[in-house]
């Protein structure tokens, strides 16, 4: 273990911090990283270390850490308005704004919006409004959630049901009722001799057969994420969607399309939803939404799910659910600013412009013979480290290969983001040529480091 | 239904929300109230018509809607750091400052602090934490939580499976495993000729009793807020907690204080387990802890459970939990200025002066003969209404009384709080004497117009 002087911020952050999602064993060696500012893409350390963020904070500072335009609208709010809630029929008109914005910018020919502080909210909100809903339609036995392994969609005890990772067992999760169906992801789920095609047949028979199992009327709703994100950046299978939508419809189970990393760009679309051609009956959104400056999250329902659901709280005079903060003045302004800034200051074009940039240097990088394949949409792109590339084989884990990637990335001053054997890169939308030549350098000699010594 | 032209705020609200915690019958007669800023205790709607805001917007605004002190420090961390999250070992100085500053004010000698955006998600990961532990312990049978009936902890499903409201019942909640105790309301809940101290004696005893029936190895935590807050201030009874931490303490389960409400001042002193004059083993915080100027929750580990759950984080080298912007910069800046706001610019202070005003004001107006109690502590307090004083009989639900008073106070330009029959009034902490007379001058009105209505 390195040691810190008592009074660094290394070890005030150490005495202070229950640290989450945290590689403990990575803290202690090198000690917190401890940050005072940004610029553009990069974010700068109390010692002054500046590092290209590849990874946007968590995938939601889409325009930087500095955007002039964002600033300026916070802080507009905070001189006007810098607080209030959505209880009770009262609210901000900031918050009647991006409702009215968030509809208009949507899918849905027209809808209701529902506010949280975040995609956990907005995911376990979801599953309540589900849960209302079928019992109010006289159905409360509707109440399994269907989602699938590697699928991320939060850490409330609900929402973290729903994500799909192996670490939620040391809480004793999934609560019972929560169903992960298989991953979508062809590289690695699919058989011997399988197209991707019949992959995908088979995916769409294994719902059909969970559904016929379970029994349709014990299903409140299936949540999918685009492109899976903190699983690894996994995208589905061809026509993935297109085969699971009809089943659903069949079965009158909601699909939710939780957009919390896909949403505002991140694709090349404004949802993930139309970059992969289907009608989620909700969207789940957060992050981007406000491009990192505010958290939040929106539950955006589709036209059959809002009459619905406003129908069942009419019946009882109230829908008995809220945030404190639930579309706080100055998200909202923020909100409205950024998603001015994607559509309309040249956001989504650069994210469409550097594309081809993004992929080609993912797909230069995976020619490496430790990585097994490179996959991405848009700007959201992971390289899949392996011992053996013909048979897939990973490392051994004790090794903590993706873990030593991002690290050795880090003394070179890029941050990348290690998830399970994968490394994952989402940069910026600001970002520019130049710079994600930076970030592919950097990583280019990280991998060759660290293959170096455990290959 | 009042009709609004198409293109009024009203209608706008209306077309784009799903309303909570509203009352829709209010809201269709009355139309949204669209809020576009404020003025010290006062808010300022689209059709200028302002607001005495004696619900501090829900508990939190403490400084009231437009503190200079607060917005330039919101301003200042915006221009410097806007947005970052705490995974991975990093986090921004602000967030390392504020972790420093939540244990230096807290009742414990040191501790740790976990990030969240709300009180709700404060304590879902409270149980997550517990669950953890307990599991790490070795001991993963520990799992039901205990809190109290009118006990209010948030809106996840799991911290809405914690709060003990029967409207929970529309979305099957609670959950298994969630046992709420009586609510410990002696005017209330008392027996015919029983005693305070014998009331709390049964409390204890039905703790006790519980414990026993449900087993202590299944039990992995206790929640209660010192003064229950959306319950309808409810103070304990007379010696509450000091009769029910020995039997917590002797079976091994934590005692976790929910100060979302009381947290910060609200009961005249920082913390209200110390007006309380008990030691929890960890805190809930929310609200007040930014004054509302940004959505923020932490949960403060006093050194016992610091210490333990920090093993098993140790243990498995993670701890697998954490919102995106857990400890946002700018959320912690405003933070570390709420916290000095309050402790040295006079607001603790003006809480503790005014007290005296404030609960005379509630008493004075519980001598009216359909008011049947008035309860309260520090700026926090409630008037219930009653059909009959002797008898503490309710007036017929149907009559809506205390959404009328409210709704009458409205439209003398005054909000308060009407939570099941009672009226809840907590101003800001920068209210004066004279807005505090206002309030109950206007609350008085209200109160004799609707009980001539219905008594």
């Amino acid at each position: 273990m390195r040691d810190h002087a008592p009074n660094s911020w290394e070890s005030r952050a150490d005495t202070h911090s229950l640290y989450g999602f945290t590689d403990l064993p990575s803290v202690h060696e090198r000690g917190a990283v401890v940050l005072t500012h940004g610029e553009g893409p990069y974010v700068v350390d109390v010692h002054g270390r500046r590092f290209l963020d590849a990874n946007s904070g968590l995938w939601n500072m889409v325009a930087g850490f500095d955007h002039p335009g964002l600033i300026a609208a916070a802080k507009a709010q905070y001189d006007r308005f810098p607080g209030y809630h959505a209880f009770f029929g009262r609210m901000s008109d900031q918050t009647v704004m991006l409702s009215e914005k968030l509809v208009e910018v949507s899918p849905f020919d027209r809808g209701r919006v529902f506010y949280t502080n975040s995609g956990s909210e907005a995911n376990d909100t979801m599953v309540k409004i589900l849960w209302f809903l079928h019992g109010a339609e006289g159905k409360p036995e509707r109440r399994k959630i269907l989602t699938r392994w590697n699928g991320y969609h939060g850490v409330t005890a609900v929402s973290a049901s729903m994500t799909g990772k192996p670490y939620n067992s040391v809480f004793g999760l999934p609560l019972p009722g929560f169903i992960h169906l298989t991953c979508p992801h062809y590289w690695r789920e699919g058989r011997e001799g399988e197209t991707e095609a019949e992959f995908t047949r088979r995916m769409a028979q294994e719902l059909e057969d969970t559904i016929a199992r379970e029994g349709a009327d014990t299903i409140a709703g299936f949540f999918a994420e685009p492109v899976m994100g903190a699983g690894g950046v996994i995208p589905p299978s061809e026509g993935y969607f297109q085969a699971i939508q009809p089943i659903l419809k069949k079965h009158g189970i909601p699909l939710i399309a939780d957009e919390v990393i896909t949403g505002f760009g991140r694709t090349g679309n404004l949802w993930g939803s139309q970059t992969y051609d289907f009608m989620p009956d909700a969207i789940i959104s957060s992050k981007n939404i406000t491009a990192g400056f505010f958290p939040m999250g929106a539950v955006i329902l589709g036209p059959d799910l809002a009459d619905r659901v406003q129908a069942a709280a009419e019946a009882i005079e109230e829908f008995p659910h809220g945030f404190t903060a639930s579309g706080h003045p100055v998200g909202c302004a923020i909100a409205l600013k950024a998603i001015d800034v994607v559509m309309n200051e040249g956001l989504l074009d650069n994210v469409r412009a550097l594309t081809p940039r993004f992929q080609e240097g993912l797909r230069r990088l995976a020619q490496k013979s430790n990585i097994g394949e490179w996959r991405g949409k848009g700007l959201m792109g992971a390289l899949e480290a392996v011992r053996d590339k013909a048979t897939k084989t990973p490392f051994e884990s004790r090794l903590s290969v993706s873990e030593r990637i991002a690290n050795t990335c880090t003394d070179l001053g890029l941050i990348c983001r290690p998830l399970g054997q994968a490394i994952v890169l989402c940069p910026p939308f600001i970002i520019t040529g130049t710079q994600m030549d930076e970030m592919f350098e950097k990583l280019d000699r990280a991998l060759d480091k660290v293959f170096a010594e455990v290959a």
